[in-house]
């Protein structure tokens, strides 16, 4: 295999009460092209978001990734062309450094005839990006719970279902996810937990039996949305914006900054309420209609 | 209505994660016969579970369960001859005290013709009961998701696996529910909530697609059981004992001291490898295989 092409979709995560082990693949997608070159040279051309910003050298996401694969079958890092082509915003909580890990793992694994596998390439991510949720839905597809257990992480892709979509609302506001971490309590009220688990059942449970009425209630959170609102000015105004304009379910894309809506119906109405309630907050934002996406990361 | 019957199930909570907010109700039933009688005057008759202990006065459970309807409907107590026939075991987790203000609530409801709606019923058995688990699956039967909201209370029955039944293994150790939430502390570290939050997820997304390997670590629980451990001598063991001899999942009953197995083979042994286990440590037990009650509380 002399190059490769990795296709991987954005996650948004939490999804309200899943904290840290729920999250939804996205058809908004990286891509990465990946050549092997003579010498031991890493050379990387960017399109795309973040190609003003991101670094083409050794602090780039991907570098650390490759690394890793290198040093799990054992060879000395060799020479790569690399392409990035980045349609996921960055710092919006919509998992574009775990696309660009997993990009690296997936990619580099492939080149090198590693054969890693799910659990492993699962395994190499989390340890870079910390949490699995955004790893596991992007390499799996669909909506992924993730546990972490002393045998390795193990997970369930759920079917989400057809007629629910995912209005996006990304505002020009950049929330590192470092600092969305630092805000959240070490401990937390016992019924704050129930609290979430009780929303975290009946989200999933209601998901299956079709019961969208539930969805609301089921996406409200006291783990991390009530501590990173003072991150997001307007992310209480946005809320209520995409309820009233008939959202299914709304809460944090991740740690945020995006601001995610489930839809079965008025998609532009709710993007659009969303949109202004960050213009009265004097944010501009750009909107998003996505379909979920089934595939994970693909290699061809 | 002059007299009425109402028939309870048992119901086990918790199931490892779902901490106060899950459910499942078991073939095992309190019954109670009411009748209404001349004067104001309240008997009580009783076999079964407790007749030798429980008092048959005001200090017994359905009183303020009859009298939380006799004043939703405004109106003066009346004279009532009950007879209660307890088959569920006192303190051990199955919800015996749920089963009898239930049967209480429900049966003055229909005998005051209140037609208390689904969630009155939820709400003031609650209010006597501290938490919502064991009546929201004892009241409507099957594996049910409550969760309390500013709105009242909100819930899902979900379909169990008719294939899983329960092994119940019952050491002669009485755990008060108040001695097993003091040992509780008030809050619980941010990742110990992750845990629970990933396990839940992944046990009821597991039932739904039948996939038992997960169900073993997916009842693991940090919020209740770590704490409730030194309660019950031989806890641990007996759960290696379930394990070892074919569970599919093993966890508290509620708040104990019961201890509750998912079995879909291998009845027998478990339940004799964990009474086993309890015999080692000095404890008698007396085991049950029961399914599960899929109609909840029902009159007749």
């Amino acid at each position: 295999m002399k190059s490769v092409r990795v296709k991987v979709p954005a996650s948004t995560t939490n999804l309200g009460p899943g904290f840290d082990c729920l999250g939804l693949a996205l058809k908004l997608y990286n891509v990465v092209q990946m050549e092997k070159t003579r010498g031991r040279k890493v050379t990387i051309e960017m399109e795309g978001e973040g190609k003003d910003d991101l670094p083409r050298d050794k602090r780039n996401m991907i570098f650390p990734a490759l690394e890793a694969v290198f040093k799990r079958v054992g060879e000395d890092p060799k020479g790569l062309r690399i392409r990035q082509i980045n349609n996921i915003p960055l710092g919006r909580g919509l998992g574009s450094s775990a696309a660009t890990r997993l990009a690296g793992i997936v990619g580099a694994s492939r080149l090198l005839g590693a054969h890693l596998s799910t659990g492993e390439i699962l395994s190499l991510a989390t340890q870079l990006e910390g949490h699995p949720d955004n790893v596991a839905a992007s390499l799996l597809g669909g909506l992924v719970i993730v546990a972490n257990t002393p045998e390795g992480f193990r997970w369930v892709k759920m079917d989400f279902p057809a007629s629910l979509k995912v209005v996006l609302v990304i505002p020009e506001v950049d929330v590192p996810t470092r600092k969305a971490r630092d805000v959240l309590p070490r401990a937390i009220p016992i019924p704050d937990a129930v609290f979430n688990l009780s929303r975290l059942g009946i989200f999933l449970s209601s998901l299956t039996l079709k019961k969208w009425e539930n969805l609301l209630f089921a996406t409200e959170d006291k783990l991390h949305q009530p501590y990173r609102e003072p991150l997001i000015p307007g992310m209480k105004q946005v809320f209520e914006a995409a309820k009233g304009a008939g959202a299914r379910a709304v809460f944090l894309s991740g740690a945020g900054s995006g601001i995610a809506a489930l839809v079965d119906k008025e998609e532009e109405a709710v993007a659009e309420a969303m949109r202004e309630a960050f213009i009265n907050k004097g944010l501009r934002s750009k909107t998003m209609l996505l379909d979920i996406d089934k595939e994970g990361t693909s290699l061809d």
